[in-house]
């Protein structure tokens, strides 16, 4: 079943929002109108060509995608992840929704070890954990930020992949995670998707692909709540800071002060509140 | 590994917020200070004593989290469940994490079948399903609405479960799900969890625990997106009609219009857009 790298992959350029009738209760046009939704499909991920997980995902970036998943899950470590392909041996119906990641032949991954391992998940993003104690995927030491982190930057980062989800303005349906540099201080890649897990493995997998993991100095913005999970993706990827739209949960808290990372919640322009690493943080960019 | 059964069940009475310290950064008041956050702990679950999921939730109505899981992922049939508790035989870390599922001898549920078949999921909800084929989860027919479904009371249902997020108002991290008795006119059934998707499992196992699936002339009504998944869930538990806040997906539309299932979003008082059936609503209650 291996299948040939695709290097233009043009299953990826399809569109991410198609249109749908609907009929509008209320307001001002009640009545039958044309709306646009966000697309929402199955991808098979597949490793070495063994499925080990099914994704719903908008298409789109789906090789960032498959390449981040495998790296934030511990599947494979975050150096071994080569490059991912839309397989072609397929029924046409499913073309496009299935796709395999490719390691190096000396990277040792057993699949029936891995599938005896792993259990099903619902919403929450945990993959595989068979027991509680597994349930951490072991990350390494987080290098520390070079300087303290201000709420200008913060919110200018917030503000910038806001700017770019053009997804999200056609639809009001889609979630966001942006990554941006510290140190050139400017964001450098934005993600959607329906899945809020997904948009962070888009944005992991795309710095995998090239070769920037681990991303040091970089503070990574979300759309959407900062769940554990988040929080566990942005460890494994070395992102020492991470800041979100909305509210964290008790145990994206525990989580980040445990990796050292800063987390930052509610950020509204340059207000925010800091939930862990506050020591590294500063209460205005002007401040010394 | 079997538990006893545990009637008063005290793991399910932990408080859903905890208190934690954070650093306000703007606003009127800056500085340290106490914040509430959603609780979020993993919880495994398992069907006669066979670990088949860790989901990601807020503690407090394991059991029927746990109850409308495995009904809703299809791992057993919608009258199968009988009840769950709380395993006492585990680690004093994970006391209150741990649930057992209980179904009648003569319920065939073979572990090592349904591990080989179960793959890795991301934040989708989409659990165990190997290949693509095997995603859609097999449903009954569901049962026609008894009479059309007006938007009056669509927003009315909407707002009575907004009334009673008890945990958002305090964190802002929460997803609701409710479930209006469409004979009746009443909400009877309220759940929040950091889990999109877990808010409507405790919704539906609640119905399952009470002998009430499936779920004809129920309205389903969900604080957040409406993704494929919840979708399905509701079309497992036989529920004809499901109303969001917010966007449905691509997949959501396609798949209430296969069940036959009225899909609504936007709901913004009396005015929303109707996605899937729209033949069984109608524009005003007014209206004959």
């Amino acid at each position: 079943m291996s299948e040939a790298p695709d290097g233009t992959d043009a299953e990826s350029s399809r569109p991410e929002v198609i249109s749908s009738a609907v009929l509008r209760i209320g307001g001002p046009s009640p009545g039958f109108a044309e709306d646009r939704l966000v697309r929402e499909e199955p991808l098979e991920v597949r490793l070495r060509d063994t499925a080990v997980a099914v994704l719903m995902r908008t298409p789109g970036h789906d090789e960032e995608l498959a390449c981040g998943f495998v790296v934030t899950e511990g599947v494979v470590a975050r150096g071994d992840v080569r490059f991912a392909s839309h397989c072609r041996t397929v029924p046409l119906e499913a073309r496009g929704n299935v796709i395999n990641v490719m390691i190096p032949d000396r990277v040792a991954f057993d699949p029936e070890a891995w599938q005896r391992n792993t259990l099903a998940s619902s919403a929450c993003g945990v993959c595989g954990k068979a027991t509680l104690d597994r349930l951490f995927v072991r990350a390494d030491p987080l290098m520390p930020l070079a300087r303290p982190l201000g709420p200008e930057e913060i919110g200018a980062a917030m503000a910038a992949m806001r700017a770019q989800q053009a997804v999200f303005d056609q639809t009001g349906g889609l979630h966001a995670a942006g990554l941006f540099d510290l140190r050139r201080g400017r964001l450098v890649v934005v993600r959607e998707d329906v899945g809020r897990h997904n948009t962070v493995d888009k944005v992991i997998g795309w710095a995998a692909l090239q070769r920037r993991l681990p991303l040091s100095d970089h503070l990574l913005v979300v759309s959407g709540r900062a769940g554990f999970e988040i929080v566990q993706k942005a460890w494994v990827a070395g992102i020492p800071a991470l800041a979100s739209v909305s509210a964290p949960s008790s145990l994206a808290v525990a989580m980040a002060q445990r990796a050292g990372m800063v987390l930052v919640g509610f950020v509204r322009g340059d207000r925010m509140n800091v939930y862990a690493g506050a020591e590294h943080t500063r209460q205005s960019d002007a401040a010394p």
